[in-house]
């Protein structure tokens, strides 16, 4: 449970922070950039997250209104996720993490 | 302990979420990109921090080589964080964190 204070804090990073400032989050947000995913997708890519973290974080950002989840009616039912309009604004934070960590590799190569 | 995989992960955003994906140390690198803190003055700054937690971070963050430790020879010693190049480089995640935290602050309040 979060408190209001980390929900609505003074600081813009920090509001930022407390909606993706967590790796796994960070992570499916990376997936849900490129395209929808399944849960079942994502708990196979994402190495070592329990279903147990996998649904409480996508049931968080869903109820923070970063991602929707899609349920289409075939037998078994689909569920997708995918990134809400708020969610997709928020490429160009993982693009500078992406940019970052290809200099950071690049770097490390040639060391 | 970090895995090897966890640390050197293929994905240029996986290495960057290793290093900074995590609330705190993505707190304590807003603080330190404005100026060199002491101890004392991030555990009051970062609220509801643990003594251990802001311990361990920073250790791992110097481990990282993000973030340098200076202790100056005074009476008491004085220890300061601040920014290592390394970390320094990471300045544009921050900032993309603070532009998109400002323009979800300014909807919500128009809404």
């Amino acid at each position: 449970m979060r408190t209001k204070a980390e929900l609505e804090p003074e600081c813009p990073v920090a509001t930022t922070v407390a909606l993706i400032g967590n790796k796994w989050k960070l992570l499916i947000m990376r997936n849900l950039l490129v395209r929808p995913w399944r849960f079942n997708e994502l708990h196979k890519d994402l190495e070592g997250i329990s279903q147990k973290v996998l649904t409480d974080s996508l049931r968080q950002m869903e109820a923070d209104g970063i991602i929707t989840r899609t349920i289409y009616p075939e037998v078994p039912p689909r569920v997708e996720y995918a990134l809400s309009e708020l969610g997709e604004s928020m490429r160009p934070i993982l693009m500078s993490m992406q940019e970052w960590g290809n200099s950071y590799k690049a770097q490390k190569k040639s060391e």
